[in-house]
């Protein structure tokens, strides 16, 4: 871990500096199999499975069957954790919904947006090292609440063909049954054009390896959207001096536990709670199960050491962490002063761990700088806001005369002749 | 014009379909002007400025004498226009603005969402034919709306190195006057990059020719956010018996003016109704200034004779226009069933003109078949929605358990660590 104290104003764009990746030889082999599914579909995905996962499905759906035991398989107390998750990420998400509400703009000059939801959204859900059934609650309710048409989840099987069933519960607990067995480029490739057996859909969701991000991104360019461009998990922290370093620690710690190239950044004015900071996060270390991955991640962290917390929140809003989480006593106030975060945690009981899996917030969210101009997922990730229009005959005359005279001066008669018509027909007939 | 009679259903995806244009060049092109603006900043600018509007700016940046002498070069009609339409579209897009509502998702768990503005936007304003200022407001006006710190505008100054003064005194008029002349993909570089005259912003916005379009998808790969992926303009009328062939012909040939590739489709249950159209747009043609535009534009639009309204409907929500127009009696009702359009026009005296100007919906929508997957420009669009959750210290303890037992089945001890050291230190401590 790197500890920088007082850094000049000048060296902050490199402290907020993300790894950056090599993407050319990437775009090529993703491309590849990109263009390989959609000219051959089904087959195409069999062949990819059968080199990149070890085991090609027959059926790539996963059956009624497969769903409906997968709740035998789990523990009751895990049942209860999911289904104490589902209702408050539930209650926060439906406080989303927007009311549709006309607003007369003029006399006779109704408009309004009526909030609908995308017809076919794609969830992609990683498989690798830790069963994500999180990932299945956060993206699959929003899309539940906005009442998308057709919800579909993609997630690679492991060499038996067999899902986690955890996966499975999750889904099934929040009434998602589409479910298919394909991971990796070739499930993004196969939601982004559709495959005999996978539905093409309309937006792409979801977290994965650097292949599934790379290839979300370049079929975004024509032909699906996609929830947010990826890159490594990352938090900042905000401590002064009467936080709790064995909180902080345990903060920083279990998002370096994330990946090797997770990043935590510790931001304080007060250099004992740096210093204690440090022995805790070596003390708790090495209890954890993936300790090794912590290390390696913990290598490329940061503590700064900053005058005040005036200074550490301009130096935060410039860094725009994914999530950041505020250990001072002001934490209100503090809070106000934020301008670019994923997702913030206020106060020493506030741990990101709790967005991650149960408060309610969405844990699928902006890294690698992208907060600066991007949201985390919400209801409008599943819906698009349509406007409408109806204006009266005299609404028309009212605005009337303002079109016509934009429209010539933009040179457009067939706009202002929309109008003139409309009004002179008025005039003559009635 | 194609005039098609109750096509099969298996022939509409044939019919949804817009014109696909051959971009593997033009990106090559591209790429080369986005890396010399990257490297050479704004001397890269001055050598595309000369090479593509044969005119490089000493001061890329347009002088407070220029923009105020704007409003002496511009009628006072048009300036009336103007507030008539500004003040419309801020009463529109001022409701947009969401309020802060903190949700008690379990006792002790509050979690809320606070719209914050995107800090640095640019707007890009093409040049070409027509002097575009409706775009200045149609992006100005939310960008001042949702409070964006930096709001700058880039467009192409003519050979004498002017701009249309209907431009700077939209943008006057709406407080925004960091305006930079500079066009094309080189524009879209500087406002991804920043160089030594204009600053680097977070989010791109506005139309433009196929080079510009194109810098924005590229720009937005890595750097910076964009509104929206674009395509030629379009719209749809569902027209009923009732309707009116005056205006439906109006409203058909103001699409088809804007370019060559624009799409008109009417889409009919009444084939006197269609037939009368086409007697009508060859009456209205000829008086229009840019005829030669809109005959190329109508060589591929398209008639649709279906056999009711709720086919029309269908029909139209797989076509997902940018804007429709619903001339029919019942309105009201065919509204409520349109899933897929950018902006929907009710009834027979809301011309598609009004929300390109002056109703107060925004003009920037997606076209291309977008509209299934993205909503036009909202006040959503300057802002991002950050999350923030405060947790008591009996709130933790309602949802501790939860995150734990998740934590530790999706193999993530660190993250359940957080929430146990604080438990624990709560039992000991307290």
């Amino acid at each position: 871990m790197e500890f920088i104290k007082h850094p000049q104003k000048a060296d902050w764009s490199k402290l907020c500096k993300r790894p950056t990746k090599e993407t050319k030889s990437l775009i090529e082999s993703v491309e590849t199999i990109l263009s390989s599914v959609k000219k051959e579909g089904d087959a195409a995905l069999r062949s990819f499975c059968q080199k990149f996962d070890g085991y090609a499905p027959e059926n790539f759906r996963v059956s009624e069957a497969e769903i409906n035991e997968s709740e035998n398989k789990i523990s009751p107390l895990l049942k209860q954790a999911i289904e104490q998750a589902r209702r408050n990420i539930s209650t926060f998400h439906t406080e989303q919904l927007l009311e549709e509400k006309r607003i007369q703009t003029s006399s006779g000059v109704f408009c309004w947006q009526k909030q609908t939801p995308i017809e076919k959204v794609g969830l992609y859900i990683p498989g690798g090292s830790a069963p994500l059934f999180s990932t299945v609650l956060m993206l699959g309710i929003p899309a539940k609440i906005a009442e998308c048409n057709e919800i579909i989840i993609c997630t690679p099987a492991n060499k038996n063909g067999e899902i986690h069933p955890a996966i499975l519960y999750a889904a099934k607990a929040i009434g998602i049954r589409k479910i298919f067995k394909i991971g990796g480029a070739q499930a993004i490739a196969a939601m982004a054009y559709g495959t005999e057996s996978i539905p093409k859909v309309y937006k792409i969701f979801g977290p994965g390896n650097q292949y599934v991000t790379t290839s979300k991104q370049l079929v975004s360019l024509n032909d699906v959207a996609i929830d947010m461009p990826a890159g490594p998990s990352e938090v900042a922290i905000i401590a002064d001096a009467g936080a709790n370093p064995i909180f902080v620690a345990a903060d920083m710690l279990s998002q370096a536990e994330h990946g090797t190239d997770s990043q935590s950044i510790l931001i304080t004015d007060s250099e004992q709670l740096a210093n204690d900071v440090i022995t805790e996060i070596e003390q708790q270390l090495e209890a954890l199960s993936r300790n090794e991955i912590a290390k390696k991640s913990l290598a490329h962290s940061k503590i700064i050491l900053v005058k005040d917390l005036e200074e550490a929140v301009h130096f935060s809003n410039e860094y725009a962490p994914e999530h950041l989480i505020l250990a001072v006593r002001n934490d209100e106030s503090i809070a106000e002063c934020i301008t670019n975060a994923g997702s913030v945690f206020l106060g020493d009981y506030s741990p990101e761990s709790a967005g991650d899996y149960a408060s309610g917030t969405n844990h699928t969210l902006p890294t690698n700088g992208y907060a600066k101009m991007y949201s985390g997922v919400n209801i409008d990730s599943f819906t698009r806001k349509i406007t409408f229009q109806k204006i009266t005959r005299d609404g028309l005359k009212n605005i009337g005369n303002a079109i016509e005279i934009m429209a010539e001066n933009e040179g457009l008669t067939a706009h202002k002749n929309a109008v003139t018509l409309r009004l002179d027909y008025d005039e003559n007939d009635l």
